[in-house]
């Protein structure tokens, strides 16, 4: 039985603005990258929307295996389709790092073991977005639609969250694509508060309606 | 100036259950039939998309041209990207009629001559449903994400709308899809009346983000 997937979670916590100062000391630094996921990032995906899911106390709707994700994912050109943006951290700098912060401490992470990505560089998964593309019949355009945006605990309130939704909203832009759409809980109003800072506008008389399991599988049956 | 579209239409009026009897008189048939649509009925689908601009009263907001709709739509595969499912109906029966109903009294078409879409036949558009895959990562599995459904006014309330939606719904189940969406707006009451008979659930809690227009060109900056 398909079972029904919730909403993407509630959002990176929304970030202190200091997040974002670099501090004027040089110690811990803390360099991250986006990059496009391929086939061979599957079983890190496949952890991180886990922990997704353990965070937003839904695992018994999560059915995700490492063998369904491959067989559904990267089957077309990046963008075309279903897209994965990783974030990588590491306390060496990448060959194209993006942004460097500078941390108080050194940051324990409890599970860099399980999320290595590059043992010789030290490159750990942090967190992931996956988006595709939507269309807007008025604008005549494509946009893209965020299904999940997931940083792991450790790297929260670091402003990664807002790395990895600017990502896409740079991709958009970069393709002439006309809008950047997601899901948030209405209860969540830290989340809220803070997609309203990146400039989205929350749509609050629009409600989505879910066609999912039996209710479904049903219109398969010829007589309907 | 890129401008936010609308949400769907407020969706097709419902349908009362007497629309789909057929009466026990043989009189004023309406045969239809959904057809996938190609680039040559974009001159058709540009019309429809404008009426539904009028009818939600956002034409202001509707910048779609034959020209920008024959662009972005029609670039792949039926099914893997944008998809179009139009709605043709006539008094005789199609090779492939998918329905027939019974007119109580001849239907008067005042744009029939420009919505024909094939002259010999005498067979006129009667509306439309966009869609296009979409994702959940908890099922990893695709669905299929509605945009847009319509019916012209005059073929409204004799269960067409619910005949696009279920084309959609039943295509989902073909290909194995673990779910269908779309947006109603949370005053039309009929509608989501409507649609929890067809299976839908309407998801209270959840709010759609948007970031468009200027608010995303300004992601293009390189500063940010």
């Amino acid at each position: 039985m398909a079972a029904a997937a919730p909403p993407p979670p509630p959002a990176p916590a929304p970030e202190p603005s200091i997040a974002f100062q670099e501090s004027s000391r040089r110690d811990n630094p803390l360099f991250s990258r986006i990059r496009l996921a391929t086939p061979a990032d599957v079983p890190h995906i496949h952890k991180l929307i886990h922990q997704m899911a353990v965070f937003e106390r839904l695992t018994d709707l999560c059915s995700a295996t490492e063998s369904s994700l491959s067989a559904t994912l990267f089957n077309s050109a990046p963008f075309t389709s279903f897209t994965i943006f990783l974030l990588e951290v590491s306390p060496k700098p990448f060959p194209s790092s993006e942004r460097v912060i500078y941390l108080d401490h050194p940051l324990i992470d409890p599970q860099r073991e399980t999320f290595i990505s590059d043992n010789v560089n030290d490159v750990t998964v942090a967190g992931f977005v996956l988006f595709f593309p939507n269309y807007s019949t008025f604008l005549a355009k494509p946009g893209f639609y965020i299904e999940d945006l997931f940083v792991r605990e450790c790297y929260r309130r670091k402003g990664f969250g807002r790395m990895l939704l600017s990502a896409v909203a740079k991709q958009a832009v970069k393709m002439g694509y006309g809008r950047v759409e997601w899901v948030v809980l209405d209860w969540n109003v830290n989340a809220i508060k803070f997609y309203e800072e990146m400039g989205a506008k929350v749509h609050d008389e629009w409600r989505i309606c879910r066609l999912t399991g039996p209710a479904l599988e049903k219109y398969g049956d010829d007589a309907i």
